[in-house]
């Protein structure tokens, strides 16, 4: 049945017939365009060039099929390509075809998670995933989650549902108001002393400090931990630091209530020692939480499970995005926490969505829009649970343990070539890799070099590679994806040679 | 080439060819059965049952295609089916095709949109369609917005960066702790009066509430102003409470900085007057923010712009939800304000992300996460561009028009039959309608005759509706798609008037 709006003049079956499979078609051969050797990385080097090429005018009246199709084979056209397994300059790269399913699906359900009344499997699938991810992290019986539509989305609600339960929970009706009166009048904290601090490394994702800003604290409450030449918090730091803060009523810095531990560095891809660090948070009683939105992952392999996330089972709370490491398509995120009920601090009475008195937080919520801040939600667990059906969980630790040998190969090959020198590591290796020339030609050296390498690289678009600044300057920061295959590293190394000399 | 990862044990294009037109006529095999007369709307009606239908486990070892896709058809099986177009208990329908082609788009791009380096044409797309309905709300030459992942977040991200506007600014570092000291040292406001205060009216999303925690203002921040009968803000009472508010310094409400008006109200469809508000916030320094998530849509078509969003073009700030109304496949949000340089308040320095200085907010910003509070985005825009380059400005324009119109007519009859009586409307009417039968058999009657309907709706699976709470009792809440065709309402009449006399 056809409906009056020029919407749905069709039966959407009949469009969907007519429309998908000629997209995927077009799909499929730009995944093979980027298969192919010399595929470019990215249409275009400047940004100018992107906005010369693209034509995006939204029009008054509609077109037919074959235009609406050339729109989409234009934007495809003018984007990075990321089935060349070249595109090495952030922290996700091609998805898993079961994920890409995931997405199909997700679009026709087209159900958001937030009652279970709308999105029943769906809701099953996310609860499925949490419990599936909490086992691996040893979290205990206990234990609860939500997808989030990003990393800092899910630190930032650790860093909210933490404030919610800090210092007899004033924070949901009163704000950042009310603690300040409870930890001076019940902490006797003085002035500044009185304001909520919040620990993480200086290495940590600014995610960390914007969680400060979204929540009320303000950036000023972050306190950035020193980290070692291997990016690791350094625990002295963090144990003089806490007893400082702790003991002096009326520290300038404030009182301590939250650990963020980072496990796996966005430039280093550096593990903070959790052990120390879960000690320090209990004897002065702050929330640990763990961003592990990317290295989170290695929890599939049971020797880096061991040797990375070890300790990682008493954290409060805890990021991870399979949309990184796990090759889900963009975004897939969870926030898992230890204690089911503290998500439930985010309920709220709505009646008009929330029935059954489940506002009210009695027996396991299954409207999952009250375990977060937000209401409608994308089904994204879908996403990961296919491709964890699709490979199973032994497939995901050998993948991950793939990308930490090839890091380590990578980062021989490098250290055995006189033309470049190694930046900053992670200690052991995970999978990123800083390294620069040692000269480009004309003598530069240095950050110099970096970016220098970094602009020729953008021109010749074999490659996107990122540069990040370290201790000890500019570097290039390679990230080895457990999907890439090896040879398309030792390649960018001949290729980097091979500029250097020129 | 492929790679040492068991997730990339063939070419991805290759697992692609095999598995997505499979799912392509799966998926249209499904969207078919629901275009039947008689699917049923969910295939289960109580939460348990779909815990018995969904077999979840997630293996240690990996599945053939077939059984991938027998897990995926399993799910699909136990989804609400949204193209029966009788699912008309959430504000969302089914999607367009176009937006579903979005969806396969971005899946295949795999791109974040927080730097354009990473993602070139989306970042483009999503300036295309900002530019475009700011254009289209009257916003000024210097609007700006960005893509969220719900009107909850994008009224969240309103309330912050007012906040990091307000009062001078102190907010980003300082937070509320700073705000305070700031209110009472330069605007002399005492104890509690120091607190800064929202108001928003009593009909308007619980999101709000949800915002003002989220933001460390605490829900108590909240000042809920009374609405009138037919749902709308009542502008005396908003009058008073700011005079009593901002003139006294010790009110223990607080400070008012930000008035949110509803375009659209979630249970009677209201729209809140816009002109009268918008003086009042000039003349009282509220920001204005106009949570228009579901009316937003209304802008499209001139005659409802010009009666239900006159004074639109005041705010300073507008959330629209394309996933609502223009039936855009989930999430698809926009946060939308009058003056771009307000979301750089929320640029951050991170090097190892965002280069050329671009952190410091020189310029147009083309590296998109400098205007959230997040990280890494889907490019959601994408969805709505399609479908708008598809249809064009005006059929989704006419498409409005055409719910409107069924709207009225489905009241007209509602009016008409005897058995049912109606409940509070908005004035002039919108896209919902309170309803509830006169009496259920064994004489049930008022808001347990609304429940009553509802359970046996739920038990026959053939509509899916909500009720809702009102000032008058439970009623059940229709809400009139614009996609779902007219015929769908009457014979849903017909289904409720034939349950009131069995």
């Amino acid at each position: 049945m056809e409906g009056a709006s020029p919407l749905h003049a069709e039966t959407s079956s009949a469009e969907y017939a007519r429309l998908a499979p000629r997209l995927c078609a077009m799909i499929e051969a730009w995944m093979r365009e980027g298969e192919q050797p010399d595929a470019p990385v990215m249409p275009h080097a400047t940004e100018r060039a992107y906005r010369e090429h693209v034509r995006l005018a939204l029009p008054d009246d509609g077109v037919s099929d074959d235009a609406l199709l050339a729109v989409m084979r234009e934007l495809l056209e003018n984007s990075v390509n990321p089935w060349t397994d070249r595109f090495l300059a952030k922290l996700y790269s091609a998805p898993t075809v079961a994920s890409m399913c995931g997405d199909m699906l997700l679009s026709a359900m087209n159900a958001s998670v937030h009652v279970f009344s709308a999105s029943p499997a769906l809701t099953l699938v996310e609860e499925e995933c949490v419990r599936a991810l909490c086992a691996l992290y040893g979290f205990g019986a206990h234990a609860d989650g939500i997808t989030m539509p990003g990393g800092a989305a899910s630190n930032t609600l650790a860093v909210q549902t933490a404030l919610c339960c800090a210092f007899g929970g004033a924070y949901r009706r009163g704000g950042i108001f009310a603690l300040l009166r409870t930890l001076t009048e019940q902490y006797g904290r003085v002035g500044s002393g009185a304001r909520p601090a919040l620990l993480t490394s200086a290495d940590s994702h600014f995610s960390i400090d914007r969680a400060a800003l979204a929540s009320g604290l303000g950036m000023d409450a972050v306190v950035h931990i020193e980290s070692d030449e291997h990016g690791r918090m350094r625990v002295d730091a963090l144990e003089r630091t806490l007893a400082e803060m702790c003991g002096d009523p009326a520290h300038p810095r404030g009182m301590p209530f939250f650990v963020n531990a980072t496990s796996g560095t966005t430039v280093l891809g550096a593990f903070d020692p959790l052990p120390a660090i879960a000690a320090l948070c209990e004897k002065y009683h702050c929330w640990l939480h763990v961003d592990a939105s990317w290295g989170g992952a290695a929890v599939f392999s049971p020797t880096l499970r061991d040797t990375l996330l070890r300790g990682v089972e008493r954290a409060q709370s805890l990021t991870v995005n399979p949309h990184k490491l796990l090759n889900v398509t963009h975004q897939c995120s969870f926030l898992l926490v230890q204690e089911a009920h503290v998500l439930s601090e985010h309920a709220i009475h709505a009646g008009y969505l929330f029935h059954d008195g489940q506002g009210a937080g009695q027996g396991p919520v299954a409207d999952h829009a009250m375990k977060t801040l937000g209401c409608g939600r994308r089904g994204e667990a879908l996403k990961l649970y296919l491709t964890w059906r699709q490979v199973g969980t032994r497939a995901l630790g050998a993948h991950l343990d793939a990308g930490v040998r090839v890091a380590n190969a990578v980062l021989a090959a490098i250290r055995a070539n006189d033309a470049l020198e190694v930046g900053p590591l992670a200690a052991p290796l995970f999978l990123q890799i800083c390294f620069r020339p040692r000269c480009m030609p004309g003598g530069v050296t240095g950050s110099d070099a970096t970016r220098a390498l970094e602009a020729r690289l953008q021109e010749a678009r074999q490659y996107a590679v990122d540069f990040a600044p370290t201790r000890r300057g500019d570097y290039v920061r390679l990230v080895v994806h457990p999907r890439v295959p090896a040879a398309h590293y030792f390649a960018l190394l001949d290729h980097v040679t091979a500029l250097t000399r020129e």
